[in-house]
C-alpha cells in the first residue's frame, strides 16, 4: 500500500468535494444566470472526469468509500485496502469543506442554513422527500453507479473511456437525485459539509453512509454475476485501480 | 442466446427508464433551479452512454425495442433474437417506472395528473402537437437514431467511441422533440410510465409503439443502403451487439 | 465522386438542418423548462459529433458549404467535388426545413413571425447587431471552426477525437453568436429556413453565404500557413474526407 | 523555439479570449433563453478542447501563462520558453478583446460598465466576495487545474483524452468560481478585457497575474511530487508540449 496511492485518493476527494459542493455552494443560485441543478451535477461528474484521467494511473480514482467497498464486494479491490483508502478520501473531503467554508464565508449573502449543499432526508430533502423515498433513492442510485464503474472497467469496455463513463454517471446520478436528498452516492462528499453545518446534518449523516455503501455493494456483487468474471481473478493490486 | 445478454438489457432498460423518466418526473420543474429540459435530454443521453460502456461488450446495448428491430432491418441483428430482447427490455422498463413511483410518491407535491413523463399527442403533447406532427416527429427522429447507430457501429467508425456518439445522439433526439411528444424513440420507455398513469396514457401508447419502430426500420434500410454492406456479413452474433 | 458520397452529405446536412434549426424552434423558449440558447448550441453540435461518427468515413462529414470551400483553400479537398458537395448540402437543408415546417405548424402557438431559426443583421439580429458586427462575427467564427477542422483532422491530431472536437466547436460558435446573427456559418443551414421564411429571410441570405464562405476560406488558409503542409500533399480524395 | 509554436499560442489563446468572453458578453444574460453561467462554463472549456486538439501537436497548447509556468515548475517545460509563450498568449488575448469589443458595441444595449467579463475582487466580484476569498478560490482553483494538466498528460494516462479532460476542467472550474471573480485562472484572459475596461479593471488585475501563477506553480509542484518523476526527465522539448 503506497503513500501516494491515499495521497490521490485525498487530493482526489478534495477535489470532488470542493468543486461538487462549491458549485452548489456559490453558482447555483446565483440571480437571473445562476447554474441550477444541471450545473451542479454537471460539475460533481467532472470532478471524476478530471481526476480519473489525473491519477486513475495511480489509485484507481474511488474517491469514494462507497465505490472502494463496491469494488471490493465486486472482487476488484482488495479488502486490507479499503480501510486506509476510505481514511485518505474523509480527510481530502472534510479539508474541501473547510476551504469551501472560508470562500463562500466571504460573500455579503452567505448563510450556513441555506444548507452548505449537505445532504438530507424529510424536512432536510430539497424537496421534502420521505426517508424511505431517500433510502431507495441512495441505494439504487448508488448500485447502478457501481454497476457502471465495474463494467466500464471491464477488460471487454473500450480502452481509455471509462473516466468519461464513470463521470458522466456521477451527472447522470445527480441529474436525478438532487431534489430527493442534494444526492451523497459518497459517504465521504456527505461528511465534509455535515461537520460544517453541524447539527441536524449531522444527525442525519448516518443514512448517507449506510444507503450507498449498501448500494455500491448491490452494484458490485450484481455486475460480478453478470460478467461471471472467475473469482480467482483478484490479486494484490486490482484491475480497477490499475485500469481507468 | 445466452440469459446473461437479456439480464444486461434488462437492466439497461431500467436504468434508461428509471434514470431518464426520474430526472423528467422529479428534476425537470423544480423550483428555481430545476434541470428543465436541456436536464432531461442530458439524462437519457447519459444513461445510453453509460449502459454502452458497461454492458456493450455483453449484449450489444440497444435497451430499446425500435433499436432491436432497426439493427434486425439493417441486417445486424439475428432475427431470432428480437423477441427476447425486446420482452427483456419490457420488463426493465415496467420495473423501473414501479420503483420512480415508489420514490417520487414520497414527496409533497406529487401528482401523477402530471404526467409521470408518459408519452402523449393532441391534448397530451406538452405543446400540445397535433397526432400527425407527433407521428412524423417520431418517426424521423428514430430513424436518424437508428441511422447514426448503424454508422457509429460500422467496422470503418473510429472504435470505442459508439457509445458516445450514440448517447448523445439520444439527448439531442430529445432537444428537438421532448415539447412535442415528451419523446419516446422508444416502446419500452413508453410502456413503463403508461402503465403507471393508465387511462389516457394507455389508450396513446400505440403510437409509440408503432411510429419508433417504423422509424428505426426506415433508419436500419437507410443505412444498409448508403453503406452498401454485402447482406452475406450477417452472422449469428451481429457485429453491433459485439462492437460498442 | 461517388453517389454515396453526395447521399451522406445530402442526409447529414438534413438532420444538421432539422435537429439543429428544430430544436430552436419546437423547444427553445418552451414555458418554464424551455432549452434555451445553451440547448440550441447543444444541439447543432451535436448533429454534427453524431453525424461524423456516422459517415465521416464515407463523405467526410462537411454538412457545410463553408466547410467544403474552406477545406479546399486548405488544400486537403479537391476543387472538383466542391460543387456536387454543396449541391447535395443545399437539398438536405431545404428538405429539413420542409420537414420542420411540417411538425412545427401543428402546434397551437406556432407562429412563422417568430422567425423559423432564419439568420438575420440588424433589426433582424436577435439582439438587433449591426451589419457590420454581424459579418465580423461570422467570418470570425467560421474562421475559427474550419481552423479546428484542420488541425484536429491533422495527421498528428489524436485519432478518432475529430467528430468531438469539431461538433463541440459548433456548440461553441453557437454559444457567442446566437444573439448576434441566430448564428450560421454554415450556408445550407441558413437557406433552408429563409426559403420557408421568406421575405426579409431571403433578402438578408446573401450575407450568410459571404460571410462564412470567407471565413471559411481564411481558416484553411491560415491553419495550412501554420501546419506548413507542403501542398504536394493534396491528392484526389482528400485527408479530411478519410479521417474523421 | 519555432516561431509556429508561437503563432499556435496566440491564435488559440485569442480563442480562448474571443469565445469565452465573447459568451458572457453576448450570451449570458439575453432574455429569456440567455445561456447563463452554465453556457459560459462550457465554453470556456470548450475553447480549451478544441484547441488542444487542433494545436495541441503544433505547441502543447497552453493558452495561458499559468499553465506555462506551472508546467515549468512541474518540469514539464522548459524554462528559456517560457516568455515567448507568455508574450504570445498576451498579444492573442489582448487582439481578442479589441475584436470583441467591436462586435459586442454593434448592439443597442451594450455598456461597458456592465463588465466586459472582466474579473474582480471586493465590490467588482460578481457576488461581491472579499479579497481574501478571491485570493484563495483564484488559487485553489488554478492549483488543481495544473494538477490535473500535469496528470492527464502523463506518460501513463490514456491516450488522445488530454485535451477532453483539461477542457472540461476549465468548465469545471468556471462552474464554481465565475460569481467569486468571474474566474481567471488565467492572466492572459484576464488582461484583454481589462485593458478595454481600464479603471478598477487595470487596478485589480495583479490578483489575476499573482493568483493563478502562484496556484499554477503550486499545482506543477504537486502533481510531480505525486508522480514521483525524476528531474531528470526534462529534456528541451517538454511532454506535455508533445503529448496532447
Amino acid at each position: 500500500m503506497e503513500i501516494r496511492k491515499c495521497a490521490a485518493e485525498c487530493i482526489g476527494t478534495f477535489w470532488l468535494t470542493f468543486a461538487g459542493c462549491g458549485s452548489a455552494v456559490i453558482a447555483a443560485a446565483f440571480p437571473q444566470v445562476g447554474i441550477g441543478l444541471v450545473g451542479v451535477s454537471l460539475a460533481f461528474g467532472l470532478t471524476v472526469v478530471t481526476m480519473a484521467y489525473a491519477v486513475g494511473h495511480v489509485s484507481g480514482c474511488h474517491l469514494n468509500p462507497a465505490v472502494t467497498i463496491g469494488l471490493a464486494a465486486g472482487r476488484r479491490f482488495p479488502g486490507r485496502d479499503v480501510v486506509p483508502y476510505i481514511a485518505a478520501q474523509l480527510v481530502g473531503a472534510i479539508l474541501a469543506a473547510g476551504l469551501l467554508y472560508a470562500i463562500a464565508s466571504g460573500a455579503p449573502g452567505f448563510d450556513l442554513a441555506k444548507g452548505f449543499a449537505a445532504n438530507g432526508y424529510g424536512e432536510h430533502s430539497p424537496g421534502q422527500y420521505s426517508l424511505m423515498s431517500c433510502l431507495l433513492a441512495e441505494v439504487v442510485l448508488t448500485m447502478m453507479f457501481l454497476f457502471v464503474i465495474m463494467g466500464a472497467t471491464h477488460g471487454k469496455a473500450p480502452v481509455g473511456f471509462a473516466p468519461l463513463a464513470i463521470g458522466l454517471c456521477l451527472t447522470l446520478v445527480h441529474l436525478v437525485g438532487i431534489p430527493v436528498t442534494n444526492l451523497s452516492a459518497n459517504p465521504a462528499r456527505s461528511t465534509g459539509p455535515a461537520l460544517v453545518v453541524g447539527g441536524w446534518a449531522l444527525a442525519q449523516l448516518w443514512l448517507f453512509w449506510v444507503a450507498p455503501i449498501l448500494g455500491g455493494a448491490l452494484g458490485g456483487i450484481l455486475y460480478r454475476w453478470l460478467s461471471e468474471e472467475p473469482s480467482a481473478a483478484v490479486t494484490g493490486v486490482s484491475r480497477a485501480a490499475a485500469t481507468p
